[in-house]
């Protein structure tokens, strides 16, 4: 049974429990802090970062977010999440990248310090300014998120990609922590509401983070 | 014709020109700093970032290095980079994810900014205790690659890998601005210098980025 080391606001485990889920393949949750710097993780992990994905029965560990994706894309035939041509599967690569990569630091990370961190490990007060250059980015995010919907069904296309799992993933860790501001973002808006009714989102926005409690709105698949 | 959008010292963009190289796939390069953030490259890349690598005859734009490296495997069979069993091709893809996140963000970065960015932007002196922590978590990482290298040929096993040429393009990088110090790092070094004398690799240790000159031994294969 492969076992995800994980905290329920990491945005890049949701991304693997998202294709995981939409793939069929079932997975334990080992709870697992990065800021804790336990030993034996980073025995398992010399980058110390969430998620690792291991089958210790098999001697299987996987270690980071896109390498777990392709694992299973090249494992698992059922709901192919990185599909089509060569130039499709790049399109959907390049825009994981941008939500892994930009929206995490323009957003969620920045987040993730002020709202959860400084919160459960620092016991300090949030930076109202860095909130407020957090929250300004995401809407230049979800603008971006607008034209890609104006355009095509699904972010990278015609189909669910690793794309949607990638976006949904991060502002769902925003919104938890209060971040996204939908006034305005009305395609980015209906887009997310689809995910948020998918058997493979519900897990995700029934679970909670130690002390911190989202907003009303956050698991609610009609607001 | 492919035109490689890119500054000499982009460790993503060497990434991208090696695996072109060693596949024999032709291009030109464009010459674009991220950093003038021209409306024009913008509109190519919405994350203003680069390597972007276009067919504008073809109508071909690809964004992100590794997405453009997975398009080349996908299409071009000729030395094959990300190659062996799914589990063999997952370590490939942790160990480029290590070296383009964590020892870009841990001393390229760094590095850039303090030795290049402060030198031809701001006009500002390099900060020390900066430079100090980047070339320690460098010692770091050499110690990482030391150890890969003690138990296998290459990075991620038996054969030359993405993963090598991911490590070998950040170092060089780091390695022009003065950050690399081999002593006590015999393994990586010698790992080094197979790539040095490698016909992919002469071309990048041939360029000058600017006013900014490499030390004496960075182009030399044989120190
Ligand atoms: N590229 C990695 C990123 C993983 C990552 O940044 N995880 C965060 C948690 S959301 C972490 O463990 N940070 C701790 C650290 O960087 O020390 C992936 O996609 O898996
Ligand atoms: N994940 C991207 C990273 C690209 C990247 O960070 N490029 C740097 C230059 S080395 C850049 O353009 N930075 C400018 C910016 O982030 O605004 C890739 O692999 O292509």
């Amino acid at each position: 049974m492969w076992q995800l080391y994980q905290f329920p606001l990491c945005p890049f485990s949701r991304k693997v429990r998202l294709l995981m889920s939409e793939k069929g393949i079932g997975y334990e949750l080992q709870r697992e802090n990065p800021w804790d710097g336990r030993d034996e993780f980073f025995h398992l992990n010399p980058a110390g970062r969430t998620p690792v994905l291991a089958d210790h029965g098999k001697g299987v560990v996987l270690i980071d977010s896109r390498a777990i994706c392709e694992y299973f894309e090249e494992t698992v035939d059922k709901n192919p999440m990185i599909n089509g041509s060569a130039a499709s599967r790049a399109e959907i690569r390049r825009l994981v990248a941008l939500f892994d990569e930009n929206f995490f630091g323009d957003v969620t990370a920045p987040l993730l310090h002020e709202r959860m961190k400084k919160r459960l490990v620092y016991r300090a007060s949030p930076d109202s300014r860095m909130l407020r250059e957090a929250m300004k980015l995401a809407h230049e995010h979800l603008d971006y998120i607008d034209y890609l919907i104006d355009n095509r069904p699904w972010l990278a296309g015609a189909q669910m990609s690793l794309a949607d799992l990638a976006a949904a993933a991060q502002i769902s860790v925003v919104d938890y922590l209060g971040g996204i501001d939908w006034s305005g973002h009305e395609q980015s808006k209906g887009w997310y509401a689809l995910f948020k009714s998918r058997p493979s989102f519900r897990p995700l926005l029934a679970e909670r983070m130690d002390v911190i409690q989202p907003p009303s709105h956050y698991a609610d698949p009609n607001a």
